[in-house]
């Protein structure tokens, strides 16, 4: 697992089943990317808005969530055959994000960052598990 | 200088002078994603293609380009009013880094990565100058 | 797994298991923060060395393990819970990268980085395993 | 200025101008870590004690001191002559953070975050100008 040779990152080989895994892997690098801007984005709205949405284990996780989906698309942006543990550990948090979204009621931002998540969470998902099958 | 208040991010206000700022403010924070994301997939194709490529002052220049062009997107998506600060810094970083990739002939993605870098400076040039004139 | 509450991250109640607790992530903090800074260090070593050393899958893995020690000593640094997952994730690249740096021979910094990433990779494990007890 | 060579990160030569430059940026290593480190942690402090520790300004700034000493010490890392660029932006960034930490009374945590700030402004601004007079 995660033992294949490191791509060279832009010139992929274009033979059918690496065209596959390149379509893939660059959809899940913008929705990495994605998930890290709308959950920074998200950490400021929280700490604008104050009350419960200063909550600490919100903060916290949108905060650990940025973080590991920048490192997972820098992962995939190296061509590295270790993005699929990056990945594996992306959706894990991803979940836990949308989970931390989804239970504050009506606030728009938070629901929007909730499926945000939700979809990086699956992406990621399908890339950690093309990688281990590989 | 960059001293007015924190913005909330994405509750940016609608009059027109804000909104002026806003719509620049998002360029810059793809053009600063779009420049680290190049940058270093033409890292990894430096190093996959190797020879003068894998010269120290070229890989060197491209991890400092993609490393402030992250920082300097995470500025502008918190709505940090120090963006100024990380724009100069980084405006000043894609002036070399463009340079650099120019330097080297014949080489389709430095040249690429050039253009990239170039259009990076002049948006991260505008904001810090927007920034110091508020 | 880790679900237990995010911690304060200086504020650590004083009773004796989480003292223990205390004690071994500190360790693991620096463990990796060190790890980070050697890895970096000796990327910079083997672009200026040149030859063997700028071979793409030892650069790739140094850049590698340099990031996710970074992440993982910033999970920690913030009391996340999640760190169980990233620190899973980073004792699997530093073992990677442990074993890159040995397979080139007669190279005292990358002899060292050998030995450091095998220190991070084990206290990393040590802290992968005790959150996963809780 | 800005434009020296890229220093190979490990092996500095020995004379003695260069071996001044190299205590200093290894201590100036040392001072953006820790202080990377403890606004990260005064962050999740600030955010568990809830009030006006979470006012939108302070959780700001720390979040942006921490971003641009963890920059700025991977430019030395790396041996990057461009560390002047980063080190005068840290440094300017440190200097606001200690200011925000000092204006919170009576809390033990933000008065160490306010001086470890403050040590490592004083230090950035050493490189920077170290840099700008080579």
């Amino acid at each position: 697992m995660a033992k294949s040779e490191r791509h060279n990152g832009v010139d992929f080989e274009r033979d059918q089943s690496h065209q596959h895994t390149h379509d893939a892997m660059q959809e899940c690098i913008e929705e990495c990317l994605n998930c890290h801007a709308v959950c920074t984005m998200t950490l400021q709205h929280c700490i604008a808005t104050g009350g419960e949405h200063t909550e600490v284990n919100l903060i916290g996780i949108l905060l650990d969530c940025a973080e590991i989906c920048q490192t997972s698309a820098n992962f995939m942006l190296r061509g590295s055959p270790y993005h699929v543990v990056t990945c594996a550990a992306c959706a894990e948090l991803c979940r836990a994000c949308e989970e931390a979204c989804r239970a504050v009621n009506a606030d728009e931002q938070l629901a929007h960052c909730g499926e945000v998540c939700g979809a990086c969470a699956e992406s990621c998902d399908r890339m950690a598990q093309m990688g281990s099958e590989e």
